[in-house]
């Protein structure tokens, strides 16, 4: 039924999935390793909430960036395991304060922490998860270090706010949508490899080339969630699909079929988007067809594709080789996952 | 009724505070000025959030520090209005995230922000005014600025969290809250001091004598607050009083109070903490008395009076002189102020 390019006609799917892993094992290791050994201290609240969430088993995408950009910009010591965590320690917070924001109930497959908890000691770990961050940066003592991490920060606070203020409205432009993402995406990806790069000793062109590799990136991966909350499902993604259109939260399927269609239709989507959930799982059935219907999923793929040609591009000043390989397998496995 | 030597015994408060105002007036409005320019930016909600918060009156205290110990230490230029305002956005953020935590309704005679905007826009544009205390910070380019802010914020989140941890536990160590307030509060104000020694080129001695100012000046300035929060008057401190007590927080007057009595009034205390707060004043009213009774309060201010005596010390080492005057003058006040 729903049939896009991606997710039916890549039969390399699960062969690049395996090359990627083959080649980085090694470095996701050393992540946890590093993830593990940074999340004690004094107070076993902090320990018990940060375990929580960071052993709920993200991808590791941020510190794997880092790292992979380091070794690519010809990076040959060991200190890169060590910051790459305060990626995943920005990102964590982030979650943990987006818990408290729409009063999610399950991420990935566990209980949101702020059920477990409480608001409150969910965004204090949170900021003690934030500022840990920032005093690994300040070991490696590069002010360049320190401001993609603060900026990146500054950004994904702006992105979190304006997707708020856009919620319940079904009549967003695409570029307020991307306003969005840019920042509560993108920012933080774009910073790692920017760092890494840095790390790595990598001339200007060379850190600004990561740099816009990790942000186009991030706008396919978030381009990606976007459409597999219309096509995926609960088994594979670790949470309900259609949660997005539930917390009235417009994203590029649904913007750009909105745009497209006529006044009834509309007015059925701003309706929906009025009442709010009502939970019935046809209504969202209803949706996804339109949705599918008017072109919004073809066209949220495109895009994507166009900002992995466009990462892909950003590593041309770069020799061939392995790291450059794991990258680009990396940027095209984001635009073609299932999770 | 309540007799405390410094309430009452102090009859150069006024001509005090009327010193202090006339030497730093000039700073405040740099301060104010500069808090005006930098609380604006593309998200009208942040612009929002930030200025009612920021307008809420706070004494500014924070930033004011800084620019007194910068100048203590010989510093001329005029950067130094900027990088203040750092501290009073480090110190908003926790504020905001603060009134998430305890679901606080009145702050400095206002409605709190959450009760206003929600707990989500609160979060986030406490995490806004957090990055953007960095990226000033980032701009004097020094890698010890950097550390001052981060771990002041590091040592503040754990602060907030051993508090919360904390709360509704009568029989508390003086310690436990000597670990507390000297994180959620005399960690900032102790950064504040740093960084104004550090931008104003002072030794590495003079830096870690400011420093030491500001941290005892900071849990003389917490002790302070939680004695008024029994002896004040909603009037003056422009929040209701008992506050602590109603949230069962555990502060020294109750603490010592509770260490030296028998087993029924710890009883009468742990029950009524264990109930929380029915709302009854008279109940209030008795373990006001209470706590009188046993010292709880002479005591607190005679621990808040060392404190002053040991920032005082802390100025030693530097000449006499305009700035040292009104720096002890504010340690003095501090002690002895009314809110």
């Amino acid at each position: 039924m729903i049939s896009l390019r991606s997710f039916v006609e890549q039969p390399n799917q699960e062969s690049r999935k395996k090359r990627i892993l083959e080649n980085v094992y090694p470095d996701l290791l050393r992540i946890e390793q590093e993830l593990k050994k940074q999340v004690f201290g004094p107070v076993p609240l902090v320990n018990t909430v940060s375990r929580y969430i960071i052993d709920s088993g993200g991808k590791r995408l941020r510190p794997l960036l880092m790292i992979l950009s380091a070794k690519l910009c010809g990076y040959k010591g060991d200190r890169d395991a060590r910051l790459s965590v305060a990626f995943e320690f920005l990102h964590v917070a982030t979650l943990l304060h987006d818990d408290v924001i729409d009063g999610a109930e399950v991420r990935r497959n566990r209980a949101a922490a702020n059920t477990l908890w409480g608001n409150q000691a969910v965004v204090l770990v949170g900021d003690f998860l934030y500022s840990k961050a920032l005093m690994l940066a300040i070991e490696y003592d590069d002010m360049r270090i320190m401001k993609a991490l603060a900026e990146a920060a500054n950004l994904m606070s702006e992105g979190e706010i304006l997707q708020l203020l856009n919620l319940g409205r079904a009549d967003l432009e695409e570029s307020e949508y991307f306003e969005v993402i840019r920042r509560k995406t993108a920012a933080l990806m774009s910073a790692a490899c920017r760092v890494g790069a840095i790390l790595g000793g990598a001339s200007e062109e060379e850190i600004e080339n990561m740099a816009s590799y990790g942000y186009h990136l991030g706008i396919a991966f978030q381009l990606v969630d976007d459409l597999l909350d219309y096509i995926g499902t609960a088994e594979e993604l670790g949470k309900p699909i259609g949660r997005d259109f539930a917390e009235r939260k417009a994203t590029l399927p649904l913007i750009y079929a909105f745009n497209r269609s006529g006044e009834e239709e509309r007015t059925w989507i701003s309706q929906l988007f009025k009442d709010g959930d009502k939970g019935d799982p046809n209504t969202f059935n209803d949706v996804r067809k339109w949705v599918e219907r008017t072109g919004g999923l073809a066209y949220t793929e495109e895009i994507a594709r166009r900002h992995v040609s466009n990462a892909t591009e950003a590593l041309s000043v770069f020799p061939s080789g392995r790291w450059k390989n794991v990258l680009l397998d990396i940027a095209e496995y984001t635009v073609s996952r299932r999770f």
